[in-house]
């Protein structure tokens, strides 16, 4: 052999390729979304990875700018990757929204870039599963979202989850009768950490960086102490806002979204009043969600969003609001994986048939076809290696069964079926056109 | 309204937005094309759209790496966009393929950024679907891969089509034969242009610029004059190659795929020899497939593939043999759109409820509610809007089917199941949890 230099294979940092043990369970996840969100009448958009930098930037701050991947391109135009599904919404329906009509429903599954350090679970790379509602004011898109969060977990297989519920306006209602109205971005900001670094320290942040005064603190804090089911937790927030009419509207959405939701069966505990939750960009102005796991909650949300006013007001003059909510797909599936809920196999067909006998290519060709008619997924192994080997190479890929047939078999017009599971064996005839097996192999596959 | 400089909403020249109406076949192809895959035993993978740019630039020529979208990343790293799918699985294989095991079966649908001056029709951002077997010489794999393309072409839809079907060793064998095996890529290349620029011209770029004399060019071009059926071909083209191993070995493995294809009803006209085709890249060494649709032949080959003897020799040392093949997603949907195969709806779910009776929010839930637990997709409209105007919303959409029911039905207990494709409308009872209205709607999507 010459001797030669190789380019060591590897990925960036902070990137990662996905072996189909991972993908499989992660296309799984995909296809589920995709399902609900469908069923909802949400349609699908994409979007260029790449857009104009301008476009990028509009809206991020500083924080922003620095995670962005962005270059010049060939034609000297600066552009950048995009680090989220939501500034390319913006920046479509701006552009689109009059051939569209409102009210516009999207759902966007697509991968997003960040350069930030990459740390334990952070990646640069990660998939994203949006879906909005556009267009609308109307409190029918907010139960509905709620709704769509719960079916996909639920579809998903997940049971054990709280949707934690809360109102900008509610909010928005009490800095106002506390005099806080012009501050409101940084204290909600502090509140915002409220389960992250406990009462004390926001009540400082309030002070320290957001200039409230310990009072006025204090009062935002009686957010802390309300407590109890949903309809508790109402009347104790009513008097906190009782004056401002924002703040009573806000109390009256999360009333009515609640009595919606539960006239369909989602209710307590699965949909959670939680007025403590802010979510930190200013850009949300009504009905907020996050939704934790119960068994991780140390995780955070898997699935965040709220309503907005605006969305592409940095693009176009004609208001859009809208609401909407994102799945975070890696995120989940790391919590998948951790919960077990991730079945560790690295096939998607089913069926196994070995190429056991050299001079029988066309035979297994046929009995594959045959079953992929019938909607079986098979593999034929590709080479007639020896029985053992190509079984343990059913083994390790986690085939649930192998069809098994030789000089022997076909001499008596049989196929061995065997569960790969428990082992069991049993022949099945192969006469007219495989019906008997593809009835055997459907038995043990349900 | 206060005046505010809005940044202009575009796309970059080559990269375009999908709207629902152009996604939903979109997503479609792509859920075909898994779901034919998998029912191989292909599995999926993903990596990362960003990898060093040594990797990527590795292999290609100067042509190559001018279309490769770089730049140097926040860390100092020459990095670049992935342009297509097969450096990346070289890369990949040549980390994982000992965790992995041979023989490995993936497929991976995902973008891929080439530079170039967008064309018509061409563009800077594009879906490849490729599926790959690594680790064997086996000509089963050579017979499956054709039948996928064979069962994909099928599964959307497309029943006039023409798989090519040549093997690089024959046309290596014939260039032996004629003292060209030293220019045999230039006169590939070449002989490539066949179905272009025709026989003479094709016959100068050999003289001129892979330097053959006229007489082996035109023992090269005897190729071309080779026609009838399969069988008849591989008997005209025997003569041509006998005396080299090579050349007879290609011809053999042609008559094995075809009587292998032959034996699953994979005949012709669907699969055709064309000892012509080359395709460019020096990489294929057996088995060279391309496909054609016979009503529109002029877009080119919609799913083009190979045969290789050494995927990832620039990144490691252990020999992978393989085969594969990669559809074009975009272009095979461009011409799905010219041959009217493609349907126009903006939804994907095919039940509208407008929102009739504004008291009513809590009922359209409900039966929304159990119309998708039984598997039908619904969108309820969001405001309690005129329902001439609800009902011209689903028209520009698309959906099937309208339910529709204000105070009178409830009172009855009714609800109205409006055709909207012909019009006809039927009343039926909500009673009984909804399976009478469940019923009549699946009547109508059957």
């Amino acid at each position: 052999m010459t001797e030669k230099s190789l380019i060591s294979p590897r990925t960036l940092q902070g990137f990662r390729d996905y072996l189909p043990e991972a993908m499989i369970p992660r296309e799984r996840l995909m296809e589920t979304a995709r399902r609900v969100y469908r069923s909802y009448g949400f349609s699908p958009i994409d979007t260029p990875a790449l857009e104009y930098l301008e476009i990028l930037t509009g809206k991020g701050g500083e924080e922003t700018d620095k995670q962005l991947y962005h270059f010049e391109d060939a034609g000297g135009r600066a552009v950048g990757m995009r680090f989220d599904l939501t500034v390319p919404l913006a920046r479509f329906a701006a552009q689109h929204i009059v051939e569209l009509g409102t009210p516009f429903k999207r759902y966007h599954i697509a991968t997003v870039w960040r350069g930030e350090r990459p740390q334990a679970g952070r990646f640069r790379e990660f998939m994203q599963c949006d879906f909005d509602t556009i267009g609308t004011r109307s409190i029918a898109s907010d139960v509905e979202t709620a709704l769509v969060i719960h079916d996909l977990l639920r579809a998903i297989g997940i049971h054990d989850f709280t949707i934690r519920l809360n109102n900008r306006m509610l909010l928005t209602g009490l800095l106002e009768r506390r005099g806080l109205a012009e501050r409101s971005a940084a204290v909600l900001r502090a509140l915002d950490k409220l389960g992250k670094i406990g009462a004390d320290k926001v009540a400082a942040e309030m002070v320290d960086t957001a200039g409230a005064t310990p009072e006025q603190a204090s009062e935002v804090l009686k957010l802390a102490e309300v407590s109890g089911s949903n309809d508790e937790i109402l009347r104790q927030v009513e008097p906190l806002v009782a004056g401002s009419a924002t703040g009573e509207a806000g109390v009256g959405k999360l009333r009515e979204t609640l009595a919606a939701l539960a006239a369909v069966g989602v209710a307590e505990p699965l949909v959670k009043l939680d007025v403590c939750i802010a979510r930190g960009l200013d850009y949300y102005t009504g009905t907020i969600f996050e939704t934790f796991l119960n068994e991780l909650p140390e995780i955070g949300s898997i699935c965040s969003g709220g309503r907005y006013d605006n969305l592409a007001e940095l693009y176009t003059n004609q208001e859009l609001p809208g609401i909407g909510a994102s799945l975070g797909l890696d995120r989940l599936l790391a919590a998948l994986e951790k919960l077990g809920l991730v079945e560790k196999v690295a096939t998607p067909a089913p069926v196994f048939i070995p190429y056991f006998d050299a001079a029988r290519l066309h035979d297994y060709l046929r009995m594959a076809a045959a079953l992929r008619a019938a909607g079986i997924g098979v593999e034929i192994y590709p080479e007639a290696k020896k029985l053992g080997q190509q079984l343990k190479y059913a083994d390790r890929r986690g085939f649930r069964v192998a069809l098994i047939a030789g000089q022997d078999e076909f001499d008596r017009g049989m196929c061995q079926v065997k569960d790969l599971q428990c082992g069991e064996k049993k022949d099945v005839p192969l006469a007219g056109n495989y019906a008997e097996l593809i009835e055997a192999v459907l038995k043990l596959l349900r």
